[in-house]
C-alpha cells in the first residue's frame, strides 16, 4: 500500500479549482469546521492567500500506472509548539481503502523531522471514519472541545508511526 | 459577460480529475442520467476513454485578472442528424450567474459552423434552472421521453443565437 500513495506541495497555480471542487461536496464538507455550504471562489482564494504557518499537500494516488490527485492533508500552527493536521480524500469512492493512515504517516514522519514533538487533530464527532483512522494511528481522544461539535486528538511523535 | 466565458477541449491528461470532483458532487450529478451516487475512478476512465463522436470542453470563467475552471459542456452524437447537448456548472456557487447562456451560445456556434440543422438536450423534469436555459436559448419543450425523467428539448441552428 505504501507505495501507491505520495505528498505534493499544493500548487496555487493549478490545484485551486480542484480543491475548491472537492471543498464544494457535502459528502466532504459535511463534517468541516466552519463551513456547510458549497465554497465561493472570492473565499476560498482569499483562503489560499492567507495561510500561514501551514503546509498543505495533495495526496497522490497510484493506480494503473498513473499517479492522479485524490484528496488533501495540511498541517497548521506550524510556528507553535502543538501543530494542528486535517486531511480529506476528495474521490470519496475511495475513503476506507487506507489512503488516510498512509497520508497521516508521511505527514507526521514530515512534522517529526521539523523537531516537532505533538500533533493535534480536530474530528467532528459523528465523523466516526476519521475517528477510526485517529486511533488506529496512535492519536489519543482528549475528548470534545467545549462548545464544539469536535472532538480533539493528540498524538506524541517521540515515537516511530508503526 | 461575453468575454468572462470561453470553452477550451477537455485535456484527459489534465483534467478528469477535476470533471471526477464536479461529477461526484450530489448538488450536480441529481440530475443526471444514469448516475445517483459519486462516481469511482475505473467507470470515469473508462467513460472518456470510450467517448467517440463527442466533443467535450471545460467552460472557463475570467474573473480577477485570471482565467479558472467552473464547468464542462459536450456535444454527443456529432455524426448523426441531431447531436445532443450537454453541460453543467462545477462551481456550484456560480450557478444562476448566465454562464451557462453563454457557454451553450458559444457551443452551438460551434456546431453551426460544422453544419448541423438541428441539436436536442435532455433535461431532468425538476431541474428547473436548466429547463429554463433552455427555455431562454430557444430550445423548445418537446415534453417529457418516455418512461423517462427527463424533457426533451430541440432546437434548430438555421437562425443566429440571439
Amino acid at each position: 500500500m505504501d507505495a501507491k500513495v505520495k505528498l505534493k506541495k499544493v500548487n496555487i497555480k493549478t490545484d485551486l479549482e480542484l480543491l475548491m471542487a472537492w471543498r464544494s461536496n457535502p459528502l466532504i464538507y459535511k463534517y468541516f469546521h466552519l463551513q456547510n455550504s458549497p465554497l465561493n471562489w472570492s473565499e476560498h482564494y482569499k483562503y489560499w492567500k492567507s495561510q500561514k504557518n501551514t503546509i498543505h499537500w495533495i495526496i497522490l494516488y497510484f493506480q494503473n500506472n498513473t499517479w492522479r490527485k485524490i484528496g488533501s492533508i495540511y498541517i497548521s500552527n506550524l510556528s507553535s509548539q502543538k501543530p494542528e493536521i486535517g486531511l480529506f480524500i476528495g474521490e470519496v469512492t475511495l475513503q476506507g481503502k487506507g489512503i488516510g493512515t498512509e497520508s497521516l504517516k508521511k505527514a507526521v514522519d514530515w512534522l517529526r523531522t521539523k523537531g516537532h514533538k505533538k500533533v493535534l487533530a480536530r474530528v467532528h464527532k459523528k465523523n466516526i471514519a476519521s475517528r477510526n483512522l485517529m486511533e488506529k494511528n496512535l492519536f489519543v481522544n482528549k475528548g470534545i472541545v467545549k462548545r464544539t461539535d469536535f472532538m480533539l486528538f493528540e498524538r506524541e511523535l517521540n515515537f516511530e508511526h508503526i
